[in-house]
C-alpha cells in the first residue's frame, strides 16, 4: 500500500555511495583473490549457476520465513529438501552441484542424513550383498535413512551406549531393545519425522557359545532395520519414534529419538563387511582395520574446517560492509562541530574484533585446504595398506576441529555485537546462522573433549623424543627431537618476530614444543593423573593447533605454485601477521615462558595489531567481497553488497512483517487481543500452550 | 497415549538420588545463604507468593510456547501482560509484586515501556501541569503509552536525531516531521503494535526571533503524543508506524519504527519540566541541572547488575544441576574397567567453565548491592543539592554495566557449552534466557563504548593528582595520589596475593592505578589521539571495575553487620578467590607490568584455581540451590531442582511435540508434504512466504 513513506531516502551520504567509494580506493584484485581462494571444482561457477535456479523459485524466499513456528518450519525444510531433490535430477546436478544448492539454501535439509552418514555407512560397513541390495533403494529415495547412534543418556562415549542387540539363535534374529529410558536413541537427524529406516549402533550380545544362556558384549555394532510403514509412515509396532522438539537452531531438522521394545531384526540386518556373526555357531569374527575409520573422520573434520571458513568469512562480510557505512560520532579530537559522523569502523575499538577475524578466516582457508590435501594423499597411502600417516594426521585435526570451530562459533556474536543495535534485529542476517553454528562446538566431537587426543599425541612423541632411540617415528617426533637438542635452553636467544616471518612462525611452533614438554614432565615424569591435566592439555592442543595455523598461512603465501600478484601478496601478508600477532598477543605469556619472543617485543604487539588493522582498513570491503558470498545466502540487509542497508531494513519491517498486518487491542481490562475479534484469537493461542 | 515407554525408567543411578547425595555431603546452610543474598523487601517471600497465583494459570505455561510463531508470541506476550495487569489489580500488588511477576512470567512485556521509560519521562520531565494531566490516564492503561527516541540512522549518538520538531509561531503548534528514511524512529519497545501515545525525541527548531524565517536547532528534546486512534487503535493520519520484525530474543516485545509527515501537536505536548518555549517570544529556556539524568542511568545500572547476576545465577544454577547428574567416561587412570562413569563435574575442564561463573555471580552480587546502597545515599544529597559523588557514581557505573553485561552474556553460552548435546536442546532452558539477554550488552549504553566514560574519568582524576594542587577532589583522585606517592616505583614489592585477601584486592586496584597513569601519560603527556587510544582505554576501564568488583566482595565478606556463620563464610572466602584469581590469570601480565604480582605467583595461579574449584565442586548444587531460582523460572528439564532430567527431556519431546503429532510423507517425487492431505500444506506455508 503505497504511503509517504515510499518517498523517503536515508540520509546521505547512501549506503551505495559509500562502498563504491570504498572500492574505488582499494587496489585489492577482487577477482584474482576470489580466484585464489576457490581455485577447485570451479566453486564460484558453480555457485552462479545454482543461484540462477534457486533464485527463480518462491520456495527458496527467505523474506519471511523467520515469521514461521517450528512446525512449520521443519514442513517447509521438507518441502525444500523435495524441491532441491527434483531439480537435482532435472538438471542433472552433480554430488558437488547439489550440496552448493544445500549451502545456498542455508536450511539443514531433512533429508541431510539421509544423504551422508547413513549411506557411507552402509557402504562402508555394508558387506557386498548388502551394499548391492540398499543403495539402489537409497539412491532412488524409497528408502529413506538416518543413523541412531547418540542416546538420550550418553554421547561421546560410544561404548557407554545401552541399546542392545541380542542375538536369538533359536529365531536367528536379532532382538534390539532399550531396556531403560537413558537407552532412547536421542538427537539422531531425519530420525524424527522423516526417515523409513535407520542405521542403529546398539550392542551386540551374543550367547557365549551356541547353547548358552549366557551372553557376553561384543561392543557397539550397526545394523540397518525399517523403523515405518513404508506406505503410511507410521512407526513399526515395538518402536516409539519421534522428534525431539525444539533446539537452538536447526529448525528444519527432524532431529529424532527412539526406543524399542524387544523388536525383531533378520540377520541379515548386522553390517557385516568388518564384523560378523556367524548365525549357526554365534561366533563373532572382528574387524580388520578399524583405523580407516578415523581416515574418514579427518575427512569430515578437514571439511568442518573449510565450512568454518565460510560461516567467518560470511560474518565478516557482513559486518565490514555496514560497519563501513553506519556513522557514529564526531571525532573526539576534531573542534570543527559540524564535521561528518565518522564511519563506525574507524574506530580502532571496533577494527579490533572484525579485523581479526578476516584475517582468521584466511588462516582458516589455508589450514583446511593443506589438511584436504593431505588427507587425498594420506587416503592413497591408506588404500595401499600404509597407515603410518593416519596417527598425525588424526592428532592434528581433533586440535584442529576445536580450534577452527569455537573461533567460527565465536566470531558470529563478536562480529554481531560490533554492528550494535542493528546487529541483534532480523535485519542482520546473523540469527539463523548464529543458532544453526552453535552446535558445532559440540558435534563431531566435543571440542573440549577431543583436545586430549592432540595432547595425547603430542606427550607420546615428546617421550620417545626424550627416550631418543631409532629413528623418529614421525615428523612430529622429529620437531620434538630438534627442540629438545636446540631450542630446549633457557639461555636461547628470543626470536625476532617483527624482522622475520620466519622466526615468527618459529615463535608459535617453539611455545608449542615447549608447552608439549610441560605436559610431558606432568604427566610422564611427575607421574600427574590425567584427568588433574586436562586443563593444560586443552592448552597444548590449541597451541599446536595454532602453530599450524600460523605455519599453514606462510606456507601459503610463500608457495611457488600459487605466486598471487605482488598487490594482492602484500595484503595477504599483512593478514597473515596481523592473524599471527592477535593470536600471540592474547597468550602472551606462553611466549615468554618459551623463551620464543622477548618481553619487549610482546609489550610492542597491541601497538603493532592497530597499525595492521589501519593497513586493512581501507581494503576491508574489498577483502570481504573476494569472499564472494552472494546476497541470497547473506539473507541480510546489512551486509548487502549494492549496501542498501536502511533501505533493505525498512523494508523488511514495514512491507514484509506479517505482525503489521493485524491491528490489537491494547487496552487491559479486555482479554480481546485482535481488534474486534472477541477472545477468539486467545482461545486460539491458549490451545497451542 | 499410553504406551511401552511409560514404564522406563533411567539407568540408575538416576537424578534425583544424586542430587540428594550432592546436597547430603555438603554443609552449606542454604537457607542462611538465600536470607544472606535477599535481605531485602522480602524478596523471597514475594517470589513464592507470585509464583503460586502464576502456577496456576494454564496462560502463563512455558511447556510449548518454543513452538510458536514470532507473530504468536506477541500476542501470547499481550495476552499476558494484561492477565498480569489484571491480576495485580485483583490481588491488590504493589510495584515489586508486579515486577516479580515479569520477573516470573519471564517474556519481556508489550507494555515494558508503559510501565517503566514512558511515565519516568512525563515525572521527571513533565511540569505539573502536564504530570497531572497524563500520570491518572497512564496509570489507569487508557493511554498506552512508549518511548521513542532511537532512529534508524541513530542511536547511541542522540545529538546526530533527525527527527524535527519545528514551532510554528502562526499556528502555535510544532510541526514533527522525519525528513529521511534515517529519521525513522526504530527500536522502540511497546511502539510498534501495542501504544496509544509516544515520548518522542525531536530535534527542537525555533524561528531565531519571533517573526523570523530562519530556524535555530536547540537540539533533542521530548514530546509526548497520540499516535494511534483512541478507539480503532489505528494510525494517525500523517504516521507511519508497526513492528519492526522477528529479532534475536524479546519475541513478545513490539519494538517499533514510526515516520512523521508533517505531524502537527500543540504547544502542550513538549515536556516542560525543564525545558520551555514561550509560545509568544518563541524563546527558549534551559534545563536547571542536566546532571539529574545521570542520576537515574545510575540507579537503572545498578539494576542491571542485579538483573545480571541474577542471569549468571540462572544459567549456573542449570549448568552445575545437570553436569553433577550427567556422567561420561571413567576415569582413564582408573584400572578397573566396570567403574562407574565419572559426574561431568568432576572434570577440570567442566568445572574450569561452570565454576568461576559461580564465584562471579557472587561478585557481581556484591557490587550490584554496594551500587544501590551508594545510590540511595546519593539520591538523597542530591535531593538537597550536592551533586559531588555523582561524577564518580557515573563513571563506575558505566564501566560496571559494560564489564558485568558482558560476563552474564558470556555465561550463558559458557555453561551451556558446558553442557555438551544436551545444551543445545529445548529442554536446556538456555535458549529464551539466552536470545533475550544478548540484548543487553548494547542497549542502556554500548559496552565497547561506555568504557570511554570511565576511563575519561580516570585520566582526568590521575591529572589532578599528578598537578597534585591542594586537597582531592573525591576519593578516586585520592587513591591516584596514594598511588603515585606510595606504588609508582619501579622497585616496589609484588603483593603476597596468596597470603593475605587485603593484598589480593591492593594487587587489583595497583593494577588499575598502573593502567590509568599509562592511559594518562599516553593521552595528557604524549598527547596521543583520543580515538587511538580507544582499546587502551577500554582495558582501563575494565581493570577498574574488576577492582571495584573484587573489593566489593572482599568488603562484604568481612562486614561486621551480615557477619555470616562461620560454616558459610569459609565458602564465600574461595568464591571470593577463585574470582579472584581466575580474572587475574587471564590478563595477568598487566600484575607484572605494574609489580603487583610476581612472575612466580602468577605461575602458580592456575594450580591454584584448580584446588578451589576442587574445594567448591562438593558443594555447588547447594551452593547455586541457594539462589532460590524457581523451576518455574529455569523451564529447563536439565536443571530441574529435583534432579529428573531425562524424564523431562523425555516427557517434552514423546508428549508436548506438536510436530509429533503429524504423520509425513517423506517421498521426494510427490510434493505432498502431510501424509494424505496432498499439496494443501504446501500452499499454506508458501502463501506465508
Amino acid at each position: 500500500m503505497p504511503d509517504f513513506t515510499d518517498n523517503l531516502k536515508p540520509a546521505s551520504p547512501g549506503g551505495p555511495e559509500i562502498l563504491a567509494e570504498e572500492r574505488r580506493q582499494s587496489d585489492v584484485p577482487v577477482g584474482e583473490l576470489a580466484q585464489h581462494l576457490f581455485p577447485h571444482h570451479d566453486f564460484l561457477g558453480r555457485q552462479q549457476r545454482i543461484l540462477h535456479v534457486l533464485g527463480q523459485d518462491p520456495l527458496f524466499s527467505k523474506a519471511k520465513q523467520m515469521n514461521l513456528s517450528r512446525p512449520e518450519r521443519y514442513q517447509l525444510g521438507l518441502a525444500r529438501a523435495k524441491m532441491l531433490r527434483r531439480l537435482a535430477d532435472q538438471h542433472g546436478w552433480d554430488a558437488e552441484d547439489q550440496s552448493m544448492s544445500q549451502y545456498l539454501c542455508d536450511d539443514v535439509s531433512p533429508y541431510m542424513v539421509h544423504y551422508t552418514m547413513f549411506p557411507t555407512t552402509v557402504r562402508e560397513q555394508g558387506d557386498e550383498k548388502q551394499r548391492a541390495y540398499w543403495m539402489p533403494k537409497i539412491q532412488a529415495g524409497e528408502v529413506v535413512g538416518c543413523y541412531a547412534q547418540t542416546e538420550l543418556g550418553h554421547g561421546s562415549n560410544v561404548r557407554g551406549l545401552e541399546c542392545q542387540a541380542r542375538w536369538d539363535p533359536k529365531t536367528q534374529e536379532f532382538e534390539l531393545h532399550s531396556p531403560t529410558l537413558t537407552a532412547s536413541k536421542w538427537w539422531n537427524g531425519t530420525l524424527g519425522r522423516t526417515a523409513n529406516h535407520a542405521i542403529v549402533v546398539a550392542q551386540l550380545l551374543l550367547p557365549k557359545s551356541p547353547g548358552s544362556t549366557e551372553y557376553a558384549n561384543h561392543g557397539p555394532h550397526p545394523f540397518i532395520v525399517q523403523i515405518r510403514d513404508m506406505k503410511t509412515h507410521k512407526p513399526l509396532t515395538g518402536i516409539a519414534v519421534g522428534d525431539i522438539g525444539p533446539k537452538y537452531g536447526y529448525a528444519p531438522m527432524d532431529n529424532g529419538y527412539m526406543l524399542f521394545d524387544h523388536f525383531r531384526i533378520p540377520h541379515s540386518a548386522m553390517l557385516s563387511n568388518y564384523s560378523r556373526v556367524d548365525p549357526n555357531t554365534c561366533t563373532y569374527s572382528r574387524p580388520a582395520n578399524p583405523a580407516v575409520v578415523y581416515g574418514s573422520l579427518t575427512a569430515v573434520r578437514a571439511s568442518i574446517i573449510m565450512h568454518a571458513r565460510l560461516v567467518m568469512a560470511r560474518a565478516v562480510t557482513i559486518a565490514v560492509r555496514y560497519t563501513s557505512i553506519r556513522r557514529q560520532f564526531q571525532d573526539r579530537d576534531n573542534n570543527d562541530k559540524s564535521a561528518p559522523e565518522l564511519s563506525v569502523l574507524d574506530y580502532p575499538t571496533v577494527q579490533i574484533r572484525i579485523l581479526p577475524l578476516l584475517a582468521t578466516a584466511f588462516a582458516l582457508h589455508y589450514t583446511g585446504a593443506a589438511m584436504q590435501a593431505l588427507y587425498a594423499n594420506t587416503r592413497a597411502q591408506i588404500d595401499k595398506g600404509d597407515f603410518s600417516k593416519l596417527a598425525v594426521l588424526h592428532a592434528q585435526s581433533s586440535g584442529l576441529k576445536s580450534l577452527c570451530t569455537e573461533l567460527a562459533a565465536n566470531s558470529i556474536e563478536t562480529c554481531r555485537r560490533a554492528m550494535g543495535g542493528h546487529g541483534f534485529g532480523g535485519g542482520s542476517g546473523f540469527i539463523q546462522l548464529n543458532n544453526d553454528y552453535l552446535s558445532k562446538p559440540t558435534v563431531e566431537g566435543d571440542n573440549w573433549m577431543i583436545t586430549q587426543q592432540t595432547a595425547s599425541y603430542l606427550i607420546k612423541r615428546m617421550s620417545s623424543a626424550v627416550a631418543n632411540k631409532g629413528k623418529s617415528q614421525d615428523e612430529v617426533e622429529q620437531t620434538c627431537r630438534d627442540w629438545l637438542s636446540n631450542e630446549h635452553n633457557s639461555n636461547i636467544s628470543p626470536l625476532s618476530i617483527f624482522d622475520s616471518d620466519e622466526q615468527l612462525v618459529q615463535a608459535f611452533h617453539r611455545r608449542s614444543r615447549d608447552l608439549t614438554y610441560r605436559a610431558y614432565v606432568e604427566r610422564e615424569v611427575k607421574k600427574r593423573s590425567w584427568n588433574s591435566l586436562l586443563i593444560q592439555l586443552r592448552k597444548v592442543s590449541h597451541a599446536e593447533s595454532q602453530s599450524i595455523l600460523v605455519t599453514n598461512f606462510h606456507i601459503a603465501l610463500n608457495d611457488s605454485k600459487s605466486s598471487p600478484s605482488p598487490a594482492l601478496k602484500g595484503h595477504l601478508q599483512t593478514l597473515f601477521r596481523l592473524f599471527a600477532y592477535y593470536t600471540m598477543d592474547a597468550e602472551a605469556r606462553d611466549f615468554v615462558k618459551a623463551n620464543a619472543v622477548s618481553d619487549e617485543d610482546l609489550d610492542m604487539l597491541p601497538g603493532k595489531i592497530q597499525e595492521l588493522m589501519a593497513q586493512i582498513r581501507p581494503h576491508a570491503v574489498k577483502l570481504v567481497d573476494s569472499w564472494m558470498i552472494p546476497d541470497f545466502l547473506l539473507d541480510s540487509a546489512l551486509g548487502r553488497s549494492d549496501g542498501k542497508v536502511y533501505e533493505d531494513l525498512f523494508h523488511r519491517a514495514h512491507r514484509l512483517n506479517p505482525l503489521n498486518e493485524i491491528t490489537f487491542n491494547p487496552y487491559y481490562k479486555s482479554d480481546e487481543i485482535v481488534m474486534g475479534q472477541g477472545s477468539d484469537e486467545l482461545k486460539k493461542i491458549m490451545a497451542k500452550l
